[in-house]
């Protein structure tokens, strides 16, 4: 390890499709209720839009044309607004707010809980996500994600890519931007820690949108501090 | 169990005393500190001077006489106040920003971690504390506390017994009030959760002020759900 990778003390992660595979949960979840319900459906285009309703109520806080609303609520929104075209319609209220809670029973992809477990022995281990507290905590839990700390959007009434949720998770946990690494599978976020001040760790997933046009970043630029293959490879790259 | 109780979903605990021994152990460090530096001082007064600097930080903060200031800020300022009464002044910088993190070094009850491991089998848990989340963080990770969730006033902009923060902690959660009870080893923290729905668990700790005047609660009244003598028991008593 480099002089400056020897002065990390905390690694925060991006959550979604960084350390679970939220395509495939939602897709396998949608299946399902597809199955019990004789549904036939395009789940797949319909996961995207599901998220993308996430995406976009975050941006519309940050552009300030929204008020703060919980991911829970977000979600249920987009359900709602969406569910008539996919013939979920036909669920009941109870059935369409389990569902609405699948984005708290996101999988984990197979190497995260093993790379994080080690790396907790080294490091301060912690969640940087736009998902809100509560969706985070309950995912933790079901899927035995070992945090030292969850530090979501509500955290910092922002969200990534603004310079108060990266600057306000290092001030959280009282180090120096240097002694804290983000660590995403997204270019687009560690970039923006860099210019934060905090260190960049890469960890490639390849399948996150699986067969849709959405490409995966697969090659960072010198602005990276590790680039790593999975969770495990990063656990070794930071001697943990 | 009763039927009130078979519906509690998250524990969420008071750390200072009910958790910690934070008297103990800040006596513990003050002790190793006057050793090393040759000083001798009634490090008893010492170390309830200096947790008092804190409550009273906390409730000028409510009163609105003092704006938010983080744990580690208001124990330095009012360990910098008191140091010179007690020889301390003769630490340098370093030693002293050293002895402040010793509240980041509390260490639990010999109760407090199994009984905690057995109730996370079974609950959501996590702190509601007055102690800032940094601090927690760190508490937590070197004393080996298995929590779900890390909630302190920061997530609140408040402190107990703000309802504010009773009720805010069961919004993060996502739960019913009904749905969570707080525990505690202090009376007055779980009859405000009581008053705002949440339930009660009373742990009692009859060591937490050591020799000091201040007197342990022993005995509770009937707005509490579960009397226990201690983690072990508490644990018992809530099935898990």
């Amino acid at each position: 390890m480099s002089d400056a990778l020897g002065q990390v003390k905390a690694i925060i992660f991006d959550v979604f499709g960084t350390v679970v595979d939220w395509r495939g949960s939602i897709l396998r979840e949608l299946e399902e209720v597809g199955q019990t319900h004789g549904i036939d459906a395009n789940w797949s285009e319909f996961a995207d839009k599901w998220r993308a309703g996430y995406n976009e109520g975050s941006r519309a806080f940050l552009l300030e044309k929204q008020p703060w609303k919980k991911a829970d609520l977000l979600h249920w929104e987009r359900l709602n607004l969406l569910k008539a075209n996919y013939g979920l319609d036909r669920l009941s209220e109870a059935e369409l707010r389990h569902l609405n809670k699948a984005w708290h029973r996101l999988t984990p992809w197979k190497d995260s809980v093993k790379g994080l477990t080690r790396l907790k022995q080294k490091y301060m281990i912690g969640t940087l996500s736009n998902g809100d507290n509560g969706l985070l905590v309950h995912m933790a839990k079901n899927a035995g994600l070992p945090w030292d700390v969850i530090m979501g959007a509500e955290n910092f009434g922002s969200y990534k890519p603004d310079p108060k949720v990266y600057l306000g998770a290092v001030d959280l946990l009282g180090y120096e931007t240097h002694e804290v690494m983000v660590a995403a599978c997204h270019l687009s976020d560690l970039y923006n820690a860099r210019k934060n001040g905090l260190r960049a760790g890469f960890i490639v997933r390849p399948d996150e949108f699986g067969d849709s046009d959405r490409e995966p970043d697969l090659v960072g630029d010198e602005r990276i501090d590790v680039h790593a293959t999975d969770f495990i490879d990063f656990a070794e790259k930071m001697g943990a």
